[in-house]
């Protein structure tokens, strides 16, 4: 699909905004790439707009004062960033990073002309505002793990998610980018890992996890 | 203030309805009251409306299947509540409880007469969204100091060895003061306390800070 057609379908405002508008929206996309890993967004450091993402995967965090990252959600393509334009967002109090997970192709929408389009369009604040709420509830999704599951279960979960995300039983994550995404540190994940493999549960390898007993797996949760 | 007048003054759409929904939204409140204590609303169980805090104090929380309770945030008078309305509210997927901490006195707009305002008037909805991306930042906050315990760690020490050093339970500083004391920035400490003083930890007032519960100030450590 064309930008132009992603763009279209992607803002569900299209129809609720004047010609000129949407040829000044056109006007006022630039398509970016991100290698992988790279750092794209911190709230202090800009506003940069709405992301709109064309193809790869981008992750939301948060990160304490000593370090700490803790994962939010991840955007995969068709999805849009609206944090990144927190500074447009009424309301929203708090600082995220964004980093490119995979190599990223992205639409940005620049923040000054998106502020315009939504103080005139309350359609444009609507459809912001909602975006925002489905995030808020999948953040309050990826605290309840990280606050009252174990963490076996959490393990457990997040490789049968990934299992069924790419439709393949090996999981090509290292232990390091499990532990980010899902808020805990390496060692950890290793001990955890080592514990599953050790019960037959997965067969473990360089830069990947295959899983051998996802019924054993699912009966952890 | 009378009961319409709250209402007026709380739903900020209040210009932007027809004078029969202003009249519906009137016969469709009613005024409940609450004890200290009581468990008010649990997602799962109903769905309520929204609530207007006329006085007291509400409790929004998280509780865990082996009960393990983390509270997002509290509403104050003139605050809406607008999680015990999720059902109408697009997109929010999570659970939440709310008790009443004070003796409570709520106006209620019962849910089924809120659905339709919301369904067709943008305003309405876009009332509901922005007081949720709200309630989103507060949440976000409380779940920093849950996940990131360094800072409100270093400032219950600072409190304590202050208390111990002068053997007494009032600290003689200004939140200025403080912040250089433990390296921080003036914000983030009057944001703490604050939040101790939610907490009933302390109580502060011109100048100075109030220990009221070192117990609960260690256990932070």
């Amino acid at each position: 699909m064309n930008s132009i057609d992603f763009v279209k379908n992607t803002l569900t405002f299209w129809d609720k905004i004047t010609p000129i508008d949407r040829r000044l929206i056109m006007d006022n996309i630039a398509l970016l790439h991100y290698k992988k890993g790279t750092h794209i967004y911190h709230t202090e450091l800009d506003c940069m707009g709405i992301l709109i993402v064309k193809s790869g995967e981008l992750r939301v965090y948060l990160l304490s004062e000593d370090g700490r990252d803790i994962t939010l959600y991840r955007l995969t393509p068709g999805e849009v960033c609206v944090l990144s334009a927190s500074c447009v967002l009424k309301n929203i109090t708090f600082d995220v990073h964004i980093d490119a997970e995979q190599d990223s192709e992205l639409l940005l929408l620049n923040a000054n002309f998106f502020q315009e389009l939504y103080n005139k369009n309350i359609y444009v604040e609507n459809f912001a505002s909602k975006l925002t709420i489905r995030r808020f509830s999948e953040v309050m999704w990826a605290m309840q793990q990280i606050l009252f599951m174990s963490f076996d279960k959490r393990l457990a979960l997040f490789l049968l998610n990934e299992s069924k995300k790419n439709n393949s039983d090996i999981i090509y994550l290292s232990h390091e980018q499990i532990a980010k995404y899902v808020s805990s540190a390496r060692e950890v994940v290793s001990r955890m890992l080592k514990y599953f493999s050790n019960e037959g549960i997965v067969k473990l390898s360089r830069g990947q996890v295959i899983l051998l007993d996802k019924a054993k797996l699912e009966k952890i949760l």
